[in-house]
């Protein structure tokens, strides 16, 4: 169906593939549907190009790989999606010229298509397995970019505000630990140092940088100044 | 959208996640487009809880990672997919309830629902990036449901055909070999031995089975005995 082209092309432009080729379409194109699926990625339709038979459409490429979610009695190798953008990747880096091949949404590929892949690729899911055309294009498209990604695993928004030095750190511990003595928190005695080491495990696990170490700051003094107000008011009172 | 609410429960499905919980959702519950695309996905939408509020929906959570793709200004740890399920995976071993957090289709998620995630998921995209909900849960399923899945990258369909023995190998390539150079194949002399050593490497790299053997030196009689009948013929018309 139109539809499933005009999500394949979505999927297709979110991860960086510009070049569609279509085998037999068996829908009327250029297609409104498809178009209006595609959303902003209209440009890969419009220089898709359209072949009558696999063999033509599949000609100028050195390295085929083909997705199937059945698993066929053909001895070809079969890839985890990672692993095939993976080979992917190295061959085209040797020069070759590289695709990805999908099935439609019912039959799937036959035989003849099949037997122009250089391997396949099986998307590994749950028990349940009812992943559309435009699925199966976003998870390799995923795949693809991701294999050429250097975004690290973790990381946290870079900003002005910079990790606070050991020497405002030392002060906020110092800082904290005095008001706590003082409220006689830090007790009994021979628990003490536990408790302080304890206190500032937690406190450097948050990473905190050199203005929040001096928000908490602030509250410290916030919270000392209400209790001793607190004080007075019931010294008052009594 | 209901739809979209539908797309996300069959992706979910697809990954072996279970258990949905709506927050105020803006549409009609139960919904029929919601089940039309589930397809059959249904039972995730018929157990699905709903929640007027972030904080009560996510209550029961001790590790909550939210989907976002505006990075703002919150100091807080921006995760890829994978580290994301990592982290999830790890949590829950250690007897954690995880959950994994979406925004809405148009608003995505407002601050009060930010300020309950432990970190953040960005999907890495090209410069477009339009994903919409149902793709977004497609993919943490798949990283989720690869973050446990022990498929090999690349891996031969089991057949009742085992890998050739050397012996049937060594068979091979000598009656290749003898057949070859008596059609002078295997010329000029001082070439001969590299020229045996490359075929021999291109016929190990497919790594035959023994009834791949077989079929080769089947095919290898046929055209020799083919070459000697064309002698034959030729013979005959001269």
């Amino acid at each position: 169906m139109g539809e499933n082209v005009g999500a394949a092309a979505r999927a297709m432009k979110n991860f960086g593939l510009s070049e569609l080729v279509l085998i037999a379409p068996q829908f009327k194109w250029p297609s409104d549907k498809a178009q209006a699926l595609a959303a902003g990625a209209g440009d890969i339709l419009e220089r898709a190009r359209i072949h009558p038979m696999a063999g033509e459409a599949l000609a100028p490429f050195n390295l085929v790989l083909a997705t199937t979610a059945r698993e066929r009695d053909v001895l070809k190798q079969i890839h985890t999606p990672e692993a095939a953008v993976r080979r992917l990747r190295e061959a085209g880096k040797a020069g070759a010229r590289t695709a990805l091949l999908f099935g439609g949404e019912r039959a799937g590929l036959d035989n003849d298509e099949m037997s122009l892949a250089d391997g396949v690729i099986t998307i590994p899911t749950a028990e349940f397995s009812s992943l559309n055309l435009g699925q199966a294009v976003l998870l390799l498209g995923y795949e693809w970019l991701k294999s050429a990604d250097s975004t690290p695993a973790v990381r946290t928004r870079q900003t002005n505000a910079v990790p606070a030095t050991r020497a405002e750190l030392t002060d906020l511990f110092e800082h904290l630990e005095r008001e706590l003595d003082a409220a006689e928190f830090l007790f009994p005695p021979a628990k003490r140092e536990t408790m302080v080491r304890n206190i500032r495990a937690m406190i450097m696990r948050s990473g905190l940088s050199d203005q929040e170490v001096r928000t908490i700051r602030g509250m410290i003094v916030a919270l000392v100044r209400n209790k001793y107000r607190g004080q007075k008011g019931r010294g008052k009172s009594e």
